[in-house]
């Protein structure tokens, strides 16, 4: 991959019917599980030992805001596109934009500005290495974003 | 109570064991089924028929955006408190405020733009005199919100 | 409370919107998740430290075996009487029924076995003597159940 | 595919982070969720037009009884194996067995059985034909079972 040209990170979800409700639509609270999931198979992918290795070595991540836009619902069976890039890449801390879509309809557009810290509910820390090394491939917007 | 003195709906929620993570704290996407939980019990106290009872008269809710700032973990155990009330009362939508803390110390702000539908994923409909009858109660900013 | 006079202990769950699926109904998973909070409101009420405090004791309780028997559907708004009596009270492990109900009908059995671990996923321990006891005036049936 | 070979479906989960709670291990209620998930899975692959083509023609289930065996704990990012059979084959109803395994571990042993009935909460109704010739190629024991 070439340097300066971002490659966001794709994952894809089915949609359970556990996660439907009533209105037979997706419960919104589980477009945040939705995205949870994607962070985590980014860190499966992408950083050795993944997000469960992090933790080890001693750095956790916690999400400081969330900010969920509902365009259309998806319903059970639907399986979602999620297409996660960097939208700021701090230095204890990062903003990820998290599309999430089905079919090529865009569903919901969520942002997530999360903070690295000491495992074990410690303070702010710089993020390691290897994962913003990981995250700088995704980086959509200028410097400083 | 008085004309122009807003009152917010209080509402308590006692986090599960099975809402709590590997962190140790209440998994992020869990607040949003807290606020939900509040809002139902909203319209359970003061909608005559409840939700249930407005869905069945042909009106329904959907989440438009939801804006979650996470300040301070909840664990298993506490009691939450939430305490919402109406930043937003438009035509066809509201703006709700969500204060979520707990023992005095603030956790989370939650808010949350809702529009109400026809029930069966129709359009847009105006706000049920009922239901706009207890939300202008409720309303902490000025006209227009 | 006599001695030899089982009293079972009763919890009340409201149904939430969320945990109801396309049926209608209250998804099926769910019911363990009302078992689980009945059963941490139990310790709360008559264990000293509650839960909590017996892990921080040094134990902690796993499942071995759930069994669910579902004979009418609980519905969104149902306020559930769960009432929780010890079938069986072994050295290191005890049995509970758990019954289900709303408004007097009968909703679901529940039967779950747990066994008690040493905190942090070790082997079995004894039940501890204070939780003994509390258990003890639960057992329906007689001894070794 | 023999007459009279049993096949069992295959479907594998992974397990998400949200899912595992305090004691570092996937809540007991999760694995029905697993079930569930499988069930669908294996509607997808083998029966036309999936389980939402069912419900759509007027046939769906219900669970009458769910049996759980917890050997072992599964954790954070465990691919699961789940293995679907069918212990007996009704009229109206049939029961499943489906283990879940992890890397050649069995973890959990789950029986669930289900109702056949008319969509929208009707009464029982007979396995349809495209159904049972699905399960009846995953028959595991003898006649009658």
């Amino acid at each position: 991959m070439m340097a300066g040209v971002p490659e966001p990170f794709r994952h894809q979800v089915r949609v359970r019917y556990s996660e439907c409700d009533l209105q037979g639509i997706v419960f919104n609270a589980n477009y945040l599980t939705y995205v949870d999931d994607a962070l985590t198979e980014l860190w499966r992918a992408a950083v050795p030992g993944g997000y469960t290795g992090m933790v080890q070595s001693g750095v956790d991540m916690v999400v400081g805001e969330a900010n969920i836009r509902y365009l259309a619902p998806a319903r059970v069976d639907d399986l979602l596109d999620l297409v996660v890039s960097v939208a700021r890449l701090g230095t204890t801390g990062m903003t990820l934009d998290v599309a999430i879509g089905c079919e090529g309809r865009s569903l919901t557009e969520v942002t997530m500005r999360y903070v690295f810290v000491a495992a074990g509910d410690g303070g702010k820390v710089p993020i390691p290495d290897a994962v913003r090394a990981v995250l700088s491939s995704k980086v959509t917007s200028g410097p400083g974003g």
